[in-house]
């Protein structure tokens, strides 16, 4: 073949290997032979036949163009398309060279991106995608500290725990077996007063709410099935005895539930009412004659379901029953009523049932309780709220029963602070498995190149760094809420019962699409049972819907902040209005200016002060919009029931921008406490990933408002982009930082 | 208390029982009476005596105000708003009328809606939200006969099949018992035929590719076990004997298949290449002396992995495996490969291992397999698109290894269209069973008025409603596929493979979403192994992993597109590409017009034209700009490798705005041949909600973009509850059509 002729191997060899390129296109590059002016009838007509479908080349002629093409590229590094490499192929003969833009049309004739192509016929190489690799620019047990700050001690008292022999996981799907491998767990806790923590020392406890919570958190860096047996015993059951009740009831029970010796349950829930609990059915008719309550459940509907301890273990239970005195309705109160006898057998007129499979959580023993005229004596009555005086009257400091029930549930409010700490836990295993598994795995490369770590790929990174940046906020925002909760007085318990819930449906809902992720991350080695994504993600699965169904909560979490920006409209008095609303204007004038919508330089976009202010537009804005709306709809006619219904989805995005605000503003007072100027450095960037990721996220809301135009919020998705990307190289030194113990994390794709 | 002091009482009653109103409010309210002119001392002292929190007034006390304020308010339907009631409390006192705007403010201050705080003092009452429920508007056998179309017969013989006492669900956990189980399920359903329906004739097969996916399909609503252990058996093995084998193959081999009697496997994926498959390092070497193929795993990395059928049942396996000739590598070929002898024992070299617990699909006998050194003859090759001839050398009618493989793995396509379906049926069964549930569960509802229906709160119906409508245009743009599948060409196989390869990811994402919200949907019902959504989703949970990682297809898919498109363009001369700009042009020039932009009104925003405009738009928009973005960044320097990587996320957007656009379009190409009115009626609206939910899903794209303005997105939002309100009544009747067996359903909750 003549060298000239070589011009057309490239083209030859990549229609006849490309997997995209059809018949089509071999008709097409016949059709450019036949119209070339610089080649006679004879070398069009050999050309022709190499390029004969009905004909192909053998597999031999194929890899000797393929290695004379590698050949002419590896000698000449400057050539950068195809057409370069073809004309160097025809040792640069000027016919060829002319046709420079016959060549050109060709390539984007058959689809060819001239650049792209040549790849292929290059020997290994280094591209930027490759060099990415994991850095430690922070020390990881430093930022450890910082997580858990003043809690330091329990966190490595529990983690020792599990990681002693007695805490390997139970590998049997026998419920017998599984459940009471739980059961001897939370009692081995309970031996080293684990379980007890925030019980008053006079009951052997630590007095020390902050402590309990720290060790739920890092219990669940073990099988969650434990923490929530663990949280039903010393939590719920333990804590309904401890807050709903007085003296005579800790003197008589603290001390052993607080040791496991006496193990009882949370009864609330019923079949019929489990979101609207104050609807539920259960009786405790009081009869004073025997100062006795008689407990029943007068139908089906009305049975107490999915109470854990209830299936097998649970020996009492606090019952939430309405009171009923001389036929009148005195609304939810709760009762400690025995279940079954110290061997286990139920008690007269208790009738319990076993909840059975679940999806996880299958080591807690759920169950469901009916009552039948069960009889139980005076004094077991949780009197902290109400009572029965002397004469057989109902007696209590707040005299509507709604308020009073609404209350007592405020008084349990912190299990909505321990599940969505322990729902983080889980996600940080789970991302700790995953991105040392996509720091590890290898797949796809440049042609030639070897294969590259699945977290150097763009989709990748967005996949696990954004939920990464996000369990740090979660972290911060849970810490925040907890300190908030042990500081509560009498003004800010409704505020912070709000923002409890809230919370507990952002981090659960969060932790859901985190572990989501994290399973697709970790492809079929995420299917598999001995890598845990499966049992995190089966286990948190509920945690959506206990403790408040996360839907119910954020409408709950917007009514209040709808009464709270009502009330301070209506306490400002004409003049303080016109400062807000200047103030409203001035806002809108700064930030909706056309250098502020439109400005997109990379300062901007990764000012902290940006970002909060933008979340704070967002929160008020929605605030004040679903205000309105309901005020517009009633005002035209419409039932407020209906117009809720109407506005629903509003709510739950005033929610929704009022956690989110939440979020990074406590990230960003982390960061301004944080002294280790390394770890600050990061956790800047990771707050930056987090803030944008939600201003990106909420794109279309923001457009919408005229708080930005397009060329901004294009500019954040890039920015989003290259912080992920920025990250990449710590993702591992911050997933070390959790510090999860290795017996906890088992996973062997994280240990490979 | 004279009668205008009475006024006070809703008031009082409110600031007593109102669980959000604080001791801030209490101050707020004896402030008022403070300064209230019309009252004198005393009045005011005894008044504030009773808003006195250190002393509150008797549970009776507020028992009888409510008693009184109820008396009132029903005796005064015109009654509307706080105020209004307090004032007929005082008997219209005229001092009282004059403070009105006094009350107004107090009830800001207090944060009370007056409409709202109404609600609770009125008795039973009926509103709009209590008022939707089912009905029955089209026939749900027609709509069921729509959607099986031409496969009913096949459709109705496996119904029939999973409705027989055989077929009822395994309960036991034992790996042991569930898989045997699902193994005799397979045999049944081969004794009937069902398994080898794509089989030729000759070897008892039904030649009908056709009724093979209905089959899935239907399967689907059993077990998805059993329809993987299905697929392995008769799709993946005996299909890939099939299409990559020859005569010779299928005479030996295909009847047993399909009769069961030879159980294989399909060994491809290995631990280290699974996405990148063609990366696999198992080596074939041949001998042309003893003419065998010795069959070898190099490495750990290269064992095969997650096999279905090779932990137990499987006898031979086709094994996909670098051919090796004198030392050189010929690529992937693929080689029929004894497993066990009929005893079930493993053969000589071949080490078999249990994948163990999985997440799901625990029915199946998924394995690990290494050879060693495993000698198999030369007929074991599947030689349709390779070969070694007579003289031993290597001869394909597909010069290029790269080619060959991709052409080899085209042919597989079928699973990518068997597995979407697959998976929609279990996404199906979800919403069975949660809008069942949803229909007769019922929690909250208006102060004093019977408990609404969940599915009536909007929040619900956007849940389950929107994943309903998508389901449909799943199920439609499925049947497009497959039937562009069964009567492909060699010019649009590609598209094809692109087209099922991108409905794979799509569908099986969707089905992942839509089980989610079911779980959630269904709350603690929802956990319970009993109502099956645990097994939907566990077993599903692995449908976007396997048959191509879904990230991995959707890159492929906009490869594709943007090769085509790239053609498009090359394709074009002058006047075309000036035609085209045009084109451009004058849709823009429409699309981007004020009046389009903006225009909001509700004739527009239902109009098929304009959702499908609007795709399309998006569509063309996002490919183009991808296309530009490479070139652009390739341009300035980057190699086109890490330039992938930087538009990866680009990229994902380019294949999901062509699956949006082909959903909506062949939904709508479906609505047109519906001749039944009422079942086009109904299917208007769903496909009016699906288009109008992926828009408003990508508003912020719309809006980047110009397409419209927010006030436009805005009604779209608007419009997409409306449609989900309306639509209600139908959603019922619209799972019915689904017509799944009660014995597959199965699920107690939606049976209730």
């Amino acid at each position: 073949m003549l060298p000239k002729l070589n011009v057309f191997l490239p083209y030859f060899w990549l229609v006849w290997s490309d997997d995209l390129l059809t018949e089509r296109e071999f008709t097409t590059l016949r059709q450019f032979i036949r119209m070339q002016a610089w080649l006679i009838a004879d070398e069009k007509k050999s050309l022709s036949q190499l390029i004969d479908s009905a004909n192909p080349p053998s597999r031999e002629t194929l890899v000797q163009w393929k290695t004379k093409i590698g050949e002419t590229l590896s000698g000449k590094p400057r050539i950068k398309t195809l057409f370069e490499l073809a004309l160097a192929m025809a040792n640069n003969e000027s016919a060829v060279k002319k046709s420079k833009a016959d060549f050109v049309q060709l390539e984007q004739t058959l689809g060819l991106l001239g650049e792209e192509s040549l790849a292929v016929f290059r020997s290994a190489y280094q591209t930027h995608t490759d060099n990415l690799k994991t850095i430690y620019r922070f020390d990881p047990a430093k930022m450890s500290a910082l997580l858990d700050a003043d809690q330091a001690d329990t966190i490595g008292k529990v983690k020792q725990a599990l990681s002693r022999p007695a805490f390997k996981y139970e590998t049997s799907r026998d419920l017998v077996i599984y459940r009471e491998k739980v059961l001897n767990w939370c009692k081995l806790l309970a031996k080293e007063n684990l379980g007890n923590k925030a019980y008053p020392k006079t009951y052997g406890g630590g007095a020390d709410m902050a402590a309990y919570f720290a060790v739920m958190e890092t219990l669940s860096y073990h099988d969650l099935s434990l923490v929530i047996k663990f949280g039903v015993q010393f939590g719920l059951w333990g804590m309904s005895v401890q807050l709903l009740g007085t003296a005579k009831h800790h003197q008589k029970y603290l001390n052993d539930i607080g040791k496991m010796k006496l193990i009882g349950c949370f009864a609330m829930t019923e079949t019929r009412h489990g979101s609207n609990v104050k609807g539920l059915e259960t009786t405790a008719t009081y009869h004073h004659k025997t100062r006795t309550f008689i407990i029943d459940t007068p139908n089906l509907g009305a049975q107490k379901e999915y109470i854990g301890n209830a299936a097998q273990h649970g020996r009492m239970a606090t019952v939430f029953a309405k009171l009923i005195i001389d036929g009148s309705d005195y609304g939810v109160n709760v009762f400690i009523v025995p279940l079954r006898d110290e061997h286990g057998n139920s008690l007269k007129g208790v009738k319990i049932g076993d909840c059975g499979l679940k999806m996880g959580l299958n080591g807690v023993d759920n169950g469901t309780i009916q009552f039948h005229k069960v009889t139980i004596p005076y004094d077991n009555m949780l009197d902290k709220f109400a009572r029965i005086d002397e004469s057989g009257k109902f007696e209590s400091d707040i005299p509507s029963d709604n308020r009073r029930f609404f209350t007592m549930l405020g008084t349990l409010v912190g299990g909505r602070i321990g599940i969505p700490r322990s729902a983080l836990s889980a996600a940080k295993t789970g991302l700790a498995i995953a991105i040392r598994y996509g720091d590890t795995r290898r797949q796809f490369g440049p042609e030639g190149g070897s294969e590259i770590p699945i977290l150097n790929y763009r989709i990748h990174q967005r996949r696990l760094l954004i939920p990464l940046a996000g369990t740090y906020a979660h972290h911060f925002a849970l810490r925040y809420l907890t300190n908030r909760f042990l500081k509560r007085s009498e003004s800010d318990v409704k505020e912070i019962e709000a923002l409890a819930a809230g919370m507990k449906a952002y981090t659960t809902w969060f932790t859901r699409d985190t572990l989501q992720e994290c399973r697709e991350a970790c492809g079929g080695k995420g299917y598999l049972s001995e890598n845990r994504i499966d049992a995190l993600k089966n286990d948190t699965e509920i945690y959506t819907t206990f403790e408040g169904d996360n839907t119910v909560l954020m409408l709950l979490v917007a009514k209040n902040r709808l009464a709270e920006f009502r009330k301070l409209y209506g306490q400002m008095g004409a003049s303080d209005m016109m400062g807000y609303i200047w103030d409203k204007a001035r806002t809108a004038i700064i930030e909706k200016n056309p250098i502020a919508t439109r400005s997109a330089d990379s300062e901007h976009l990764l000012d902290s002060e940006f970002h909060l202010q933008a979340l704070r537009y967002r929160e008020h804005h929605l605030l004040e919009s679903a205000g309105q709306r309901l005020k517009r709809l009633i005002d035209e006619g419409l039932d407020p029931y209906d117009a809720f219904n109407v506005a629903q989805h509003q709510m739950l995005a005033v929610a929704q921008g009022y956690l989110d605000r939440t979020g990074v503003e406590q990230f960003q007072l982390a960061i301004k406490r944080t002294k280790d100027k390394k770890c600050r450095g990061v956790l800047e960037q990771l707050c930056r990933l987090h803030a944008l990721a939600l201003i990106e996220k909420n794109s279309g809301w923001y457009l919408e408002a005229g708080y930005m135009e397009g060329v901004k919020s294009k500019a954040i998705r890039k920015m989003v982009n290259q912080l992920c990307w920025d990250i990449r190289p710590d993702a591992l030194p911050l997933v070390d930082a959790f510090a999860i113990p290795d017996q906890c994390l088992a996973a062997p794709i994280a240990f490979s």
